[in-house]
């Protein structure tokens, strides 16, 4: 096939490599012409350019750019397009974009690769990225059901496992299991840096191990993400903060009133029910 | 010098792995019988039995027991130890016990060894599991300073960074970076647990990834000694705690008024700020 992709990062690049390897030509776009370079030099890409006319005789086009500049770039790619093209995105929500994008656009499909490393941009790409990790796709009433077809065959083509469900259960799910983690890390990094005594935060500092480590890294991560993150999941992002402060003022209650077999029997909990989480591709 | 250790866990083995390759006797006193016999047929005691008597012509001794049983293990020692024995611990809370047990052992010397790995018993024991790690004294103007002084120089001998804090300040510290990231660790789990659609439960465990790994380990750890933390520092953590619902609250409030630039400064200022409580030897 031949396969555009918008947005030659992390996802975008890594989407590249392995589209190629499986004998597609491959033509990326990016707003930066050293990224294009790159591409074609690395062999992301068939061809590259800062130019979204060159996606016009295309079949299918991921859209792999931030979630802001998802819908601009389906309006801007609109008038380059035959209609039987397909779009896809990468984003991390789905509610606030499929149904704007399929209004926009009938052949549009809602994706959301569920893999990443904690680098971004096009040096961070991987070969493989894709195998054995989620990759949710969001169908509608609305969506084109051969569309969906190849978007999902492709995807499987690259060995991820994949999941369809409705874009509000996507957003909801994500929410628990990535956007509010992303908060409650935050929270704990801002709340030390407040401590007020200097002689404190200063120890603090010097006897952080692992534990600190592992709990504060998600909330330090790229700030534009985490905030579009909350902007674009704003509803179900509030629902999980609220479930969450309510379980920690349930602990803050145990410890107050020291019935502490309650906070023990909370903590039995979590520690048999969290492998339900933990995925073996992780 | 001759060296007793009592509790053949993860730390009272690494320790006496170490002092004993430092030339030290070792002499290990367990609950269990069988502990004893793999502490001797591995090397990591001289001798091991049930009996604290066995510790009687001991020079230091390091109690490396559940912080519930330091305070009744000095008491039990008491009646074998001649008045010049040193007696430190490892528990990783102090104010509660340096106090208490100077007043049962002049010569008491607190201390909290800030390493271990994610496992716990005899089992899990390491060669150099303290070096460049923090090991913390705690004396206070009871302390006697030759007692201090030998403690410190044991502890820097196995290449630990030794950190010398009063009790209160060790809390306080310590509340921060590792009791507080325990309870708001184990409150995402709890939360997500309390999610009452099955259908979103279970794509959130199948969504789960690095992010929702990282941020839920350290609540689901033993749950025993969650509770400890909690009971036995209980006002530095409720401390810790309201300040971190405060930081929480300032969150919600951002994202329920939409004020976006709120987030991306406060993630902001946390990916700036993070690099100060990663040590090196991390």
């Amino acid at each position: 096939m031949k396969i555009g992709i918008v947005g030659i990062g992390l996802i975008g690049a890594s989407l590249g490599w392995d589209l190629r390897q499986l004998g597609h030509e491959v033509i990326g776009v990016s707003r930066q012409q050293a990224t294009c370079e790159t591409a074609e030099q690395k062999g992301i890409c068939d061809r590259a350019s800062c130019d979204l006319a060159s996606l016009e005789a295309t079949e299918v086009i991921f859209i792999c750019t931030p979630i802001a500049a998802i819908l601009p770039t389906i309006e801007r790619l609109i008038p380059h397009l035959q209609p039987q093209t397909i779009i896809t995105d990468a984003g991390s929500v789905k509610g606030a974009i499929v149904e704007p994008a399929t209004k926009l656009w009938l052949n549009f499909v809602g994706g959301h690769p569920m893999a990443g490393n904690s680098e971004s941009g096009i040096a961070a790409f991987e070969k493989g990225l894709f195998v054995d990790r989620p990759y949710v796709l969001t169908p509608t009433p609305a969506t084109v059901p051969s569309a969906l077809t190849t978007v999902d065959e492709l995807v499987r083509s690259l060995k991820a496992i994949v999941y369809q469900t409705t874009p509000e259960h996507h957003d909801l799910a994500v929410a628990w299991i990535s956007h509010l983690p992303v908060m409650v890390s935050a929270s704990l990094t801002g709340a030390c840096l407040a401590e007020t005594d200097p002689q404190i935060l200063d120890l603090a500092k010097k006897f952080a191990s692992t534990g600190f480590r592992d709990t504060s890294r998600v909330g330090a991560g790229n700030p534009e993400m985490g905030m579009m993150m909350a902007q674009y999941n704003r509803e179900a992002v509030l629902r999980s903060l609220y479930r969450y402060r309510d379980r920690l003022d349930g602990i803050i209650d145990s410890i107050a009133s020291k019935q502490w077999s309650e906070i023990e029997d909370l903590l039995a909990t979590n520690q048999a029910a969290r492998p339900d989480f933990l995925n073996s591709n992780d």
